[in-house]
C-alpha cells in the first residue's frame, strides 16, 4: 500500500477517531488485549521462530503488552489525564475582568510508531507507545521491525480486527515496512508525532528528520543506555550473591534489553565471590545484532587493563545467526577513563563491565562525566551507608530517568510512577514510553474561551458527561502570598 | 561577561536552587514581583522611551508581569505541577511482583530565555517564560530583546538583587546581550532548554539549532499567528458594532501583538456598519519593525480585489521611528485564495483584513488549509446558530491553541486554564507560554525505585514535608476492564 493512502486513512481517522467516547476508546483497548492473549500461543510460536528469545520470556511479554493496554483502558475512563481545568469568569480579577476559560488536552493526530527489535510484543506492533496514542485518540501507523516481520504483519491483523470489531474508525491502526516507508512517512505533513525504540544512531537520524520537516513534530525516540550501577563497600560486604545477580540481568535475553547493567562499579578491595560457572547459550535477534556483538566484544576483551571474570563465547551457524553466552570482564576505573572512547558505548548483547574504584567520594563526579544520559542508574548500599550518598543519589537523578536502590534494572513496571527516559541519548525528547504517564507526550492544550456549553468538548462542559476530575480556579489558591512574605 | 562564564554561573546555580524548598523559592518570586511594583514608574518611564508603548497599556502589563509572578509562586507551594505519583510494592500484582516505584518531575536545568520586542514587561527579562522557569527550579539566562536595553539592564538588576535578596544562590538570574551570546548559549551543553517569543525566521533558525545540538534540548518557540475570526450571518446582523470592536483590536498597541485578529471573515452581503473615523497615531516598537510594516502594507494595498476600509498612513520621522493609524482593506475569499501567497504571512502592525465569504458550510475547510498553526481563532455566532458550528469549532480547534466563543483574541488572561500555544508555526513544541501549565515545559519525570525515604525528595515521601498532593495507585483504579466488555 502506498504511502499517500496510508497516511491519508490516518488523517481521515483522526477526527471520528479523537471523538469517540473514553469508554468505546478503553472497550477498544480492551479488545485489542484479549485478542492478544487468545492468540499468545501463535503469536509466541512466531515469536520464538523470529527472534531466538526464549518462551517463558515472551509468555511474560505477551501478558505485559495485554495488561499494559487494559492499564491504558482504565486510564482514559479515569479522565485525570486530560487534565481538564476551568476557570469561570471573573468580572473582579485582580488584573482586570476575565473571560471565562477552560483547557484540556486533546489528541495531536496520527502518531507513526517506530517498533524495536527487543521486545516483539512489548515495543512493537500493540507495544507501548501505540497503546499510549491510541488510549490518547490518535491513530497509529506503525514501522514494522525487520526482524520479526511474519509476528508483525499477524500482530497488526489482531490489533485492526479487534479495533474494527470495536467500532474504531477505518485506518486507525495500520502497518507499514521497509525504512523507506518510514522515512517517507515521518515526512508527511499529515503525521503528528513519532515514537521510536531502537539505536542511537538510526534514533538520532529520525529525530532529526523529524526536526527538519517544514512543520517539526515531536520525535519521541528511545537510544541508547548502559545503565550504571553502584556498589558501596558495605553492601558489597553484605551481598554475596553479587555477581550472580548482575550476571543474571545481563545474560536475561542475551542481554538485548535498554536496561542491561553495562558497568558494575565496585570497590577496588571488593571480595566478589564467584560467578556461576554454567551458562545457557541464547541466540541474538538476528545476524546484524550478532556481527555486532561479536565486535564489540572482541574489542572489550582486547582493551588495556582488562581482567576476564566470565569469557562466554559467540558462534554462528549456517545462517549467519550468532548464539552467545555473557562475558563479563573486570578493569580498573583509571582504565576505564583512560579508554573511555572505546569502552563507554553501550554494548547490546550479554557482555558486561565490572569497574573497580578507590575511593567512593569520586563517584559523583566520575558518573556525571561518563554518564550524561541514561534510562536508568542502581545504587546498592546499605542503612549504614545512608548519610554519605546524597551527592551521588543527586547526580544519579540529574541523569536518569529512574533510579533504583537495590536490585537490576531490568524489567520496567508498566504502572503509574513508571518513567522510561531520560537525558539524551536515553531520549530524544521528555517523557516516559512506559507507565501511564507516557500518554501526555501524544496530547496538545487546547484552551476555549467563552463558549456555549453545547460548543465544548465533554471534559469541559458543566454537566461533565464522561466524569473525569475537573479542576477548578487556579488549583485551590487564591492570593496566599502575602503569607509568604507578610508583607500583603 | 564571556559565555563561558555565564553558563558555568548558570550551572553551579542548578542543583541549590533546584533543593529550595517552596515556599522559599516561591518567597523569592514574590519579592520579585514587589520590586517591580515598586519601582513600576521608573521602569514604566524607561519601557515609553524604548518602545513607543503607551503609559496605559504599559501599566496594566506591569501590574499582569507582576501578578504573574505571584500566580507562580501559589502553583510551587500547591505542588500539584510536581505530578508526584507514588505506587507502592505489590507482591501480587498481576503480572508478577512489583517493587515500590515513586515519580515526580524535577526541574530540566539551566534555561535560556530570547526576550520578546513587543512585551517588554510580561514576554522579557522578568516575563512568563522566565517566571516559569524560575518557578520550576531551573536557572534562567535572559538574552535581552535589543528593542529595550535600558528597561532590560534596569528589570534585570531587580530581579537580581530581589532573588538574592530572598536568599536564592547566585547566578539563578543573569542577563546577556547581542545574538551571537544568545547563540553560542543556545550551543552550550550546559543549557537545557531554551524559551522563545518573536518572529518566525528567527525562531525557526534558533529552534533548528536547539535540535542540531549533539545533545538536543526542547526549544519552546513562540513564533507567527494570524488568529482569524469568523462571523456568521446572524452575528453580523447582531453586532452593528464589529467592525469598531475589530478595529480596537487590530490598533491596540499598534497592531504589535502576537494575537491581533489579522483576518475577518463576514459574509458577502453583510451590513458591517461604519468604522470610527478618529484614529490615534501610535510609534512602531523600532525602525525595523517599522520599515517592514510599511512594505508589509504596501503589499496589501496594492493587492488585487481589496477595498480600503481605512486607509491609516505610517510616516518616519529623523530617526527613522515609524508612526501608524491603523489601515483596514476588505477583500472577496477568492482573491485571498488567488494571493495567498502575499497575504497570507503575518502583518505585525496595524494592519488587518476583512473577507467576504460567500458559503458558511466553505469554512472549515478553507481554515485548514489557510490556517494550519494559530495561537487563537475566534467565532462569532449567535444561538440560533448553534447546530451548524460543529465543525468549524472542529477545524478552530484542530489548528489553534485558544478558540473564542465572541470577544477578540487580543488580551490573554494569566490562569490555569489559558493556552498560548499551538500548532507549528504559532509554535515550535506542544506547551503554553502564558499560565500556570506553562511551568511543565521546564520539568522532567525521575522515578525512584525501593528508595529509602531518606534518599527520596520530599515530594515522593511518606511524611511529604511540602503537603503536596500525592496520587497513590493506578488513577485509584483497578481491573475496572471486565465492566467495559462484560466479558472478565
Amino acid at each position: 500500500m502506498d504511502i499517500e493512502r496510508i497516511a491519508q486513512r490516518a488523517a481521515d481517522a483522526a477526527a471520528p477517531y479523537a471523538a469517540t467516547a473514553p469508554r468505546e476508546r478503553a472497550a477498544a483497548l480492551v479488545a485489542v488485549a484479549d485478542a492478544l492473549d487468545e492468540h499468545a500461543e501463535e503469536l509466541i510460536g512466531l515469536a520464538i521462530d523470529e527472534t531466538g528469545l526464549t518462551r517463558p520470556r515472551l509468555v511474560g511479554e505477551v501478558r505485559r503488552t495485554s495488561n499494559q493496554l487494559r492499564l491504558f483502558a482504565e486510564v482514559i475512563v479515569d479522565g485525570a489525564y486530560l487534565d481538564a481545568r476551568i476557570d469561570e469568569a471573573d468580572p473582579d480579577y485582580i488584573i482586570g475582568p476575565r473571560p471565562d476559560l477552560r483547557r484540556a488536552l486533546e489528541p495531536l493526530g496520527p502518531v507513526l510508531n517506530f517498533a524495536a527489535s527487543n521486545f516483539p510484543f512489548a515495543f512493537s506492533v500493540a507495544g507501548g507507545d501505540t497503546a499510549a496514542a491510541l488510549a490518547a485518540g490518535c491513530p497509529v501507523v506503525v514501522k514494522a521491525n525487520p526482524g520479526h516481520l511474519r509476528l508483525s504483519r499477524r500482530t497488526a491483523e489482531l490489533v485492526a480486527g479487534a479495533l474494527a470489531g470495536a467500532g474504531m474508525p477505518d485506518g486507525v491502526f495500520q502497518l507499514v515496512e521497509g525504512r523507506q516507508q518510514g522515512v517517507d512517512l515521518l515526512k508527511d505533513p499529515r503525521v503528528r508525532a513519532g515514537a521510536f525504540t531502537g539505536s542511537t544512531r538510526v534514533g538520532r537520524l529520525l529525530a532529526d528528520i523529524a526536526a527538519a520537516r517544514p512543520v517539526p513534530i515531536p520525535f519521541y525516540g528511545e537510544l541508547g543506555s548502559v545503565n550504571p550501577v553502584y556498589v558501596t563497600a558495605a553492601a558489597a560486604r553484605a551481598e554475596p550473591e553479587l555477581l550472580s545477580g548482575f550476571l543474571a540481568s545481563v545474560a536475561g535475553s542475551a542481554g538485548q534489553l535498554c536496561t542491561k547493567p553495562g558497568f558494575l562499579f565496585v570497590p577496588a578491595d571488593a571480595e566478589l565471590g564467584p560467578l556461576p560457572a554454567e551458562a545457557v547459550e541464547h541466540r541474538l535477534l538476528n545476524p546484524g545484532i550478532g556481527r555486532a556483538f561479536e565486535e564489540r566484544r572482541a574489542t572489550v576483551l582486547g582493551a588495556s587493563g582488562v581482567t576476564v571474570l566470565a569469557e562466554g563465547a559467540v558462534r554462528a551457524d549456517a545462517d549467519e545467526e550468532r548464539f552467545a553466552t555473557p562475558t563479563i570482564v573486570e578493569l580498573p576505573l583509571a582504565d576505564l577513563l583512560a579508554q573511555r572512547e572505546t569502552l563507554l558505548d553501550e554494548c547490546f548483547g550479554p557482555l558486561a563491565i565490572v569497574v573497580r574504584y578507590d575511593r567512593f567520594e569520586d563517584l559523583p563526579a566520575v558518573h556525571r562525566e561518563l554518564f550524561p544520559g541514561n534510562l536508568t542508574a542502581t545504587l546498592h548500599a546499605t542503612d549504614a551507608d545512608l548519610p554519605g550518598l546524597a551527592e551521588l543519589v543527586t547526580a544519579l537523578a540529574d541523569t536518569s530517568g529512574r533510579v533504583l536502590f537495590g536490585g537490576w534494572p531490568t524489567g520496567a513496571s508498566v504502572t503509574a510512577a513508571m518513567q522510561h527516559g531520560g537525558p539524551f541519548p536515553a531520549t530524544t525528547a521528555e517523557g516516559t514510553s512506559v507507565g501511564t504517564a507516557a500518554i501526555v507526550r501524544f496530547l496538545r492544550g487546547v484552551a476555549y474561551q467563552s463558549a456555549p456549553q453545547a460548543l465544548l468538548p465533554p471534559p469541559l462542559r458543566d454537566d461533565n458527561p464522561w466524569n473525569v476530575p475537573q479542576r477548578r480556579g487556579h488549583a485551590g489558591l487564591s492570593h496566599q502570598w502575602g503569607a509568604l512574605t507578610g508583607r500583603h
